[in-house]
């Protein structure tokens, strides 16, 4: 294993550092040795052998270095002129060149992020110019929506905008509460697969007994006869509750998208809970089932999910303990003395201490992604794209949390809660226990980045199910899925944080790390060609994630940076560091304020020439059209069973790959 | 004095409830006193009288208090019964009667805060729906105006928003610089105030030798041609100065409040940093001398004063320091060994430790206002309110650092710093400290609220201004002022937070507060009729420092309520009181969500609502004449002399009270 190995390597290379240490320590007393040891001191007649022995002779001291350290530049420059000053200088600079290092690469990752930001600035104003019209760019959400007695949600909407926004608005849709009918539409898709999958077998198996002693029944008119009470049931309900069950929430369309901009801009009422206003997403991203509309619920709904976000990476934190005891044999010996025998075989033990602790972990961490998915979700966003991007915030902010932290601090979570509550004394720790690290996080990009990665190439899961799916399936529906950014982005960031906090500590982590990303660049560029596919666009709104972990991971390094030099008593060193992190920390301000805003929202000078561009372009007047209806909940339309197929009528055409 | 009298109180009643509690010990364990002391005992026989003579009866001993706290309640009421009982938990209720003040308090000052918020707001919103069109409200101010190669900044200016706003924009104001035009204005102001002065005094004054041999000259004429000069320049300077000199600022007038407000809300141009827009200030509100355009020129000036703030904080605390040192009189013995005989004397050092340490501390407190108020004004605000609000802010927090903690926590500076360093300290520390400092502060709100409130009745500094003018005066200018919020706000505010943070540690501080409340309250409502005349309006933008300030003060007397809870081993009242600053900052962020927006922009409803009001006043073509006007810099204009006296014609009609 190569965690071994390296931990072998270094034990020989150290204590073979000590041994040569302690020799030349006792040697060099020895008379018989001045020659190979003092020369000069004997020649200048500075020393006289010692003839007579004493103990003092057998025993290592250390005072010789501090003699060596006590000697100042000037001493040197005239005892052994100045190519002996050039010199140390040389071992000097050694020293310092983590100092400059660290400055170097601080500024090179600053201009790196300040030129990507730009770039993916201008390429989303460029997409915008360059899209077709479509239906999100010119409708808003609106929320809280007051209602007076005796009217509905729709004519108050409709009066508050052609009150206010006369010559900008085109037409509404209520959102309304489907969940009942979304479960009988599900129902209905259900029964139509099955009735697929019979259809699709030999006729003798068609049929089957109902109950023990039930008749012969034939299940495809079975099925069939279910299928359409329950397609009868969802047109009643649909007819039902387009009257009923309005929420007080709308998406609203207007004219142009400056219109849109300025209803979703300006505040619209004078109560700030009411009339509140958001961008729409793509009429396919909506994400319909939890839609829950009053300001105050989503305000509560918000601080549950923080509050569980919270008890998950506390709780997590087990597991993570549970590897750490893996890693240490002897504590495993303890708790399962039964392994006694089985752990002696080096082999296995060098698997356990190497490579499963971080198999386990990231097993766990497969876990994550779904659960801060679902948390996401129930907290009140309102389209896929958005659940993602809060999810990959929340995943990334997991991983740093409970890889990082908690495997450099392992310990009780009341000691890593304590540490955080003693801001002062974070660099220090993290100089001593950062370093201690190094060779279980490289052990962690081998199994975490390369065998993750290898396995995308090879989708594991989809292809288990697949086999799984394949015996017993029932539908021929193809299922393209869209790359899951909430689980990859977060990896990669957490990757680039360990190389950046890693390469001055232990360079050695940069080629492995430096593998993964060419392995991931060449496998999700295939994937990208022959896998995912996109559902929905968010021009790059990801993009401000990826900044703020980059900053601050530029600060944590510059965090161990400190505490290093502070430990190695380089208090100089220290202090020119500790501008440092406060001039990176400005710099994310200032790119927070020169391109945060394009990713936000689209300035006014785009729209309007965006729509101008398109008055005259007779296209519009049936894109309008279609935008009256685009926001429907797709609940209310006619049952849709598959990409594919489109209606019991043509229940056999197989997907084609 | 009353600190001395307090203290002395507190001394006699601490020393009383000693010497009993001595007594009780030693007394109780004399056999004749056992009648007085455990007769209930020896009823039942539970004690011998023991007669012989030991020392230990005579050592005083606290083993009855750990006897008497450890009793259960089903003790007392197996053996005392259930009266017993209820007075014991009287007893605890009043231990508990804190605990619950603590709540109590909380939830009504919550409660107020919440129904003033909502109150201000809509006073806020009543006052602009009643307010007459004002040129602040159709104008925006524009910075980082970008300009191409062989055109102005008002040809940019001009061509942008007829291109993006063409049915709203009315015209535009570019703003210029004028520094050089502001002394040669300032120094014709001088000699004109010279001449008015010369003018009033009797004739054989007008004449003087200029120079030692020089002629008898008429210095009114000598003064009048300067000032002609002077005028002359002016004038030169005032035609060049209108075709040279733009910075990239303009103010631009838009023909309604609401094309006005999406002009504001929405981002204009592409690059966030250019077309940058804010709200314009009212025209008499504009800071002129200090118009700083461009986005990083402000963003480092910024960050400048922010250090500068923060260099101020810290040095500041030597005067605080020396202070501290005045409350000591053996420190002050030492260091100044002369004072010895004269520190004897009772009353001077009562004065000297009682009211001396709070008068200093005033004194040095009142150079903070003036020079947060300069430093917010090369901050690069664009007026006299925004500079206010900030200022207010500074002086607010300033205060509260230097006042409260510093005294609080006296000692070095690094040690207050390490304290908040390690904020899980911080309640018990600020447990030990903060009662510590009760008769400081009782003493402070004498000196500096009583004191001070009673001498902005009287007007120190402008009587004794008006007192040394008086002789020497040259003009009959009358200036009236407007209230220097920044420094009243602050000073009320920290009374308030010494109220909360102390009412339930030292309630006697409470009626020192209310007479102080009383006072001011009465002084500024006689003060706002007679002297001051308000020179801008901000419509109540005042409002969050004082809630925000409000909710700080609440978090901090839950954390003085943890600690002292934990110090008196209540952990359980600890652990209660605990949900209370977390509940109390929910509080905060829903009162943000739901009030914080009136008071940062008008609604497109009310916007829209006031405009069709007003679209068929037929006043309105006057007013947008007068707008296109109205923020010319006033540096431009002919020269203004006083208020009373418009030009040299009419120079000596004197100010009428």
């Amino acid at each position: 294993m190569l965690v071994s190995a390296l931990l072998t390597s270094l034990g020989i290379n150290s204590g073979l550092c000590v041994l040569f240490f302690i020799l030349y320590s006792i040697l060099r007393k020895q008379p018989n040795n001045y020659e190979v040891y003092v020369p000069r001191l004997l020649a200048e007649g500075n020393s006289k052998r010692r003839s007579q022995f004493n103990l003092e002779r057998l025993i290592p001291s250390a005072g010789w270095i501090t003699r060596a350290w006590k000697l100042s530049e000037e001493e040197i420059l005239s005892s052994s002129g100045l190519d002996a000053v050039v010199f140390m200088r040389v071992i000097t600079f050694r020293l310092w060149i983590h100092f400059s290092a660290v400055y170097i690469v601080t500024i090179f990752i600053c201009c790196l992020l300040y030129y990507e930001y730009k770039y993916i600035s201008s390429k989303r104003i460029a997409y915008f110019y360059s899209s077709k019209p479509q239906p999100h760019q010119f409708t808003i959400l609106v929320r809280g929506i007051p209602v007076s007695v005796g009217s509905s949600v729709s004519e108050s909407v409709e009066s508050f905008f052609t009150e206010f926004h006369p010559t900008t608005y085109l037409s509404h849709v209520v959102v309304r509460r489907t969940s009942k009918l979304r479960n009988l539409i599900n129902e209905a898709k259900t029964s139509y697969n099955r009735l697929l999958h019979l259809q699709s077998k030999p006729s003798q198996q068609k049929c089957r007994r109902i109950g023990l002693f039930g008749q012969k029944v034939d299940l495809v008119d079975h099925y069939g006869k279910k299928l359409e009470d329950i397609e009868q049931n969802v047109r009643l309900e649909q007819s039902d509750v387009s009257l009923a069950e309005e929420t007080r929430a709308a998406f609203v369309s207007f004219r142009s998208r400056y219109g849109a901009a300025v209803a979703f801009h300006l505040r619209q009422s004078i109560n700030p809970t009411q009339w509140v206003t958001e961008e729409a997403p793509e009429p396919d991203d909506v994400y319909w089932p939890f839609f829950s509309s009053s300001f105050m619920r989503r305000w509560i709904s918000k601080l549950v999910v923080v509050v569980a976000c919270i008890l998950l990476t506390i709780l997590f934190l087990i597991p993570v303990v549970v590897v750490q005891g893996l890693t240490n044999l002897s504590q495993l010996e303890t708790w399962f003395p039964f392994l006694k025998s089985f752990l002696t075989i080096t082999f296995f033990s060098q698997v356990i201490t190497g490579y499963l602790p971080s198999l386990i972990l990231l097993l766990f961490l497969k876990i994550v992604p779904p659960i801060m998915e679902f948390l996401s979700s129930i907290q009140g966003y309102i389209s896929h794209s958005y659940i993602e991007k809060s999810a990959c915030n929340k995943v990334l902010w997991f991983t740093i949390w409970n890889i990082f932290f908690a495997t450099v601090f392992s310990g009780s979570v009341l000691y890593q809660v304590s540490i955080f509550l003693e801001p002062k004394d974070i660099p220090a720790k993290l100089a001593v226990a950062v370093p201690a690290q190094a060779s279980f996080f490289i052990a962690y990009v081998l199994t975490s980045g390369w065998t993750s990665t290898a396995s995308e190439l090879f989708r594991i899961i989809p292809f288990i199910c697949s086999l799984v799916t394949r015996c017993c399936k029932r539908t021929n529906e193809l299922e393209v899925p869209s790359i899951p950014y909430h689980r990859d982005i977060p990896r990669i960031l957490f990757f680039g944080l360990l190389g950046i906090t890693y390469f001055f500590l232990a360079p050695l982590i940069l080629p492995f790390l430096l593998v993964y990303l060419c392995l991931a660049y060449i496998i999700f560029r295939n994937q990208f060609i022959n896998v995912y596919m996109p559902k929905y666009e968010t021009a790059g709104k990801f993009w401000p994630i990826v900044h703020n972990s980059m900053i601050f991971s530029l600060v944590l390094m510059h965090a161990i940076a400190i505490g290093i030099f502070t430990l190695k008593k380089l208090p100089m060193a220290s202090t020119l560091v500790f501008p440092l992190p406060v001039l990176t920390l400005l710099f994310n301000e200032y790119c927070r304020k020169r391109f945060l805003p394009v990713f936000v929202a689209y300035s006014a000078e785009v729209l309007i020439k965006k729509d101008r561009e398109e008055a005259n372009n007779p296209e519009m007047a049936e894109f309008f059209d279609k935008l009256v209806t685009a926001y429907q909940d797709p609940a209310l339309m006619p049952i849709q069973y598959s990409v594919n197929s489109d209606s019991l009528n043509s229940p056999l055409i197989s997907a084609e790959v």
